[in-house]
């Protein structure tokens, strides 16, 4: 019945305008370069830094690289207390400080997408070699710190900054992502394929974080041998790889 | 000088017969249908297996797979000392006893592919988990038992079984290959990128197999989440990965 299906046309018409999403450590190079993005495809960003001042100037760094975007910079507490899903971009070597100094300020049921990589580079080692970390992974460690109730996901570790900040670039690259509950990594998901160019494919449970994290480092020998910025592809993956999100099709 | 350059053009234009090369463990799935694909690109594969009568019916079903292919089955140390090149493909729990069971078989300088993966299905855990090895790989525990002199790559760890043997499916995908000796991983591309669709990346030290390694726990995670043989790509390299390879181009 035509007169039934209009306010489901309706809906699939008009995608919602895009939550905003709080990036803690986007002063650094891949938090940054992530708000760009971010921003570009029309995601509004707080910029978080544990430094108000510093957030605030680099919000209005963002600014001048993409004048239409909302940026906003916050103290990282600030920023994670605004926003329903956050991205940890630090180094390892502040993963564990950062997580404690924002347990108070996360949203009930917020989703934390860690990129936190535990590269050997955090204790003075190369950055091609990875430290062991007790959980598994920096991501197990991430799920073990937060308050309960906030979801944790692991993303995006095989996209470079470089690659990123070059507006002009075409991604064309696969986010791995890894996480215990499907329904959050396709909220992470379809947060991250906002991005043009970027697919996001299901790992499996977040101890497979323990594999994707290592990819950092060995994107990074890559990038030094071969003098570029490589990404990953997965292939032979079936078109659709987040079938829950289709709208619903509405027949007339 | 013309005359000069002619005999260099008549070496470019006839590429060398290649040299055969032994599976250890090539009535195993990868290991049978990396000798099919080996084959059907002109390479002579002698099948090694711990039987000999076991290898021989290998070989006889890869002639029927491929007729046009040279076959030879033996069982493993012959199959060794009949080659330069050993691809090793046997299951992590039976690395170290067929390593053991080869040593005094290698011919001095051969090149070893090792494509074993410690899974932790070896002690009856899953196959999207790793063993930790105390060498850091397989590939670092083979490099430990060979005898001196004997070569270490490690490569084939992201390639499906599945998909090498429906040879008429196309494989488009890259080969992570490690090893500490550039020349070694060079001789092993060569060897590698003989099978049509199949791109050799040079990822570093042999220590990065056990990111590579870990891989094809990443891998079967996939494909049992999407039903699929998946592959990995590496985007963002040069045209040319392995420029020594080239043959030196005669200006008359």
């Amino acid at each position: 019945m035509p007169g039934e299906a209009a306010p489901i046309l309706a809906a699939v018409a008009h995608s919602p305008a895009p939550d905003p999403v709080a990036i803690v450590g986007a002063s650094g190079a891949l938090g940054f370069a992530l708000a760009l993005r971010l921003a570009h495809a029309g995601v509004p960003v707080v910029i978080g830094s544990r430094d108000g001042d510093r957030a605030v100037e680099a919000a209005d760094r963002a600014r001048q690289a993409v004048p239409q975007g909302g940026f906003t910079g916050a103290e990282n507490a600030e920023a994670v207390a605004a926003v329903d899903t956050v991205i940890l971009s630090v180094p390892f070597r502040n993963q564990s400080e950062s997580l404690k100094n924002l347990r108070d300020a996360f949203t009930p049921g917020a989703l934390l997408i860690d990129a936190t990589v535990p590269l050997a580079a955090a204790v003075s080692g190369r950055a091609t070699r990875m430290l062991g970390v007790w959980q598994g992974s920096a991501a197990e460690a991430a799920a073990e710190m937060v308050p309960d109730g906030v979801k944790v996901v692991s993303a995006l570790h095989t996209v470079s900054a470089a690659s990123l900040a070059a507006l002009e670039h075409p991604l064309d690259q696969d986010v791995l992502v890894c996480g215990d509950s499907r329904a959050d990594k396709a909220r992470a998901a379809a947060l991250i394929e906002r991005v043009e160019g970027l697919r996001c494919v299901d790992c499996g449970r977040l101890e497979m974080a323990r594999i994707a994290e290592s990819l950092t480092a060995l994107m990074i020998s890559l990038n030094g041998r071969y003098k570029t910025h490589s990404g990953l592809r997965i292939t032979g993956l079936p078109e659709e790889l987040w079938p829950e999100r289709k709208p619903a099709v509405a027949v007339a």
